[in-house]
């Protein structure tokens, strides 16, 4: 860094912290009246919510892993252990020798029907009913905002993007 | 769940997705800067920042964790491989001979005082220059009040406590 940075003054310390915060808090408790309520953690509610989105409930894995954004090995790990909790099934994939089909099972399927009330009945006490609906317009704003930035920018047009050792020399 | 849920509507469900969504975008955003920029990880830089600010970096290692919101086994784990790196160091604590004190090594500190300015380059660039006074003060607003009602209820006054499948009788 060739300059003395911008540093962020008391109130946008406060905001950048509270952000962290309150997401690190709020995922802590919505995970642990998942647990309490359904018995499955945050990753299986994620497999199964998307499984039961689609048709028949039945997704290739390829599929499954880029709209949970996850990585394969994470995948194909979940994907087991939820398999042998007889939630999920893996079947052959027509289309791709190499990979599979994830199939929401009946067990998976009451799960997440029965899980589900209850985890939107969390969000909605700890978060939303929290928020006037002015400010929930603008939290859309500015976070839509952010991933517009963040999408639009992914590539190398970042100046600080690169080592940053090398730019000062150091 | 005795009765149908209140669902979330078209607008309160974007809201939450897009707040997910965003923290997710921008820790990883923010992340591939970190390593790119400084060869950290997250979990190191925030233990160099607590222990820097901290008169001598040295602190217990019940304090660290305390302060970093870690599991025993987490901070343990850390900080072994930072002291391999030679960022941290452990020594025997006086006031407590099963503890001990972790204290920030000269490299640690020239480490942070480097990675620090870029770090804040990017959560201002990624972040904090995107959204007005205005949105920063309604954003405060809101993260504390989600804050202040997590904190409050961290017990059992809460009616959603507890098990579901016991509480609907299934």
């Amino acid at each position: 860094m060739t300059a003395e940075p911008k540093w962020l003054d008391t109130r946008e310390e406060h905001a950048w912290r509270t952000f962290l915060h309150t997401h690190h808090e709020l995922m802590l408790r919505l995970q642990r009246h998942m647990l309490a309520d359904s018995g499955l953690i945050p990753a299986e509610y994620e497999v199964l919510v998307v499984l039961s989105q689609h048709p028949d409930g039945v997704m290739s894995a390829q599929e499954l892993g880029s709209q949970l954004r996850w990585e394969k090995s994470r995948l194909s790990h979940q994907v087991r252990r939820m398999q042998d909790q007889g939630l999920v099934a893996r079947d052959p994939n027509p289309a791709d020798a190499r990979s599979c089909l994830v199939r929401l099972e009946p067990k998976g399927r009451r799960t997440i029907e029965e899980a589900a009330p209850w985890h939107v009945q969390h969000v909605r006490q700890d978060f939303i009913d929290l928020i006037t609906p002015e400010e929930l317009e603008t939290l859309i704003a500015v976070n839509e905002r952010v991933l517009g930035h963040l999408a639009g920018r992914a590539g190398s047009e970042d100046p600080f993007q690169g080592n940053g050792k090398q730019a000062t020399g150091k």
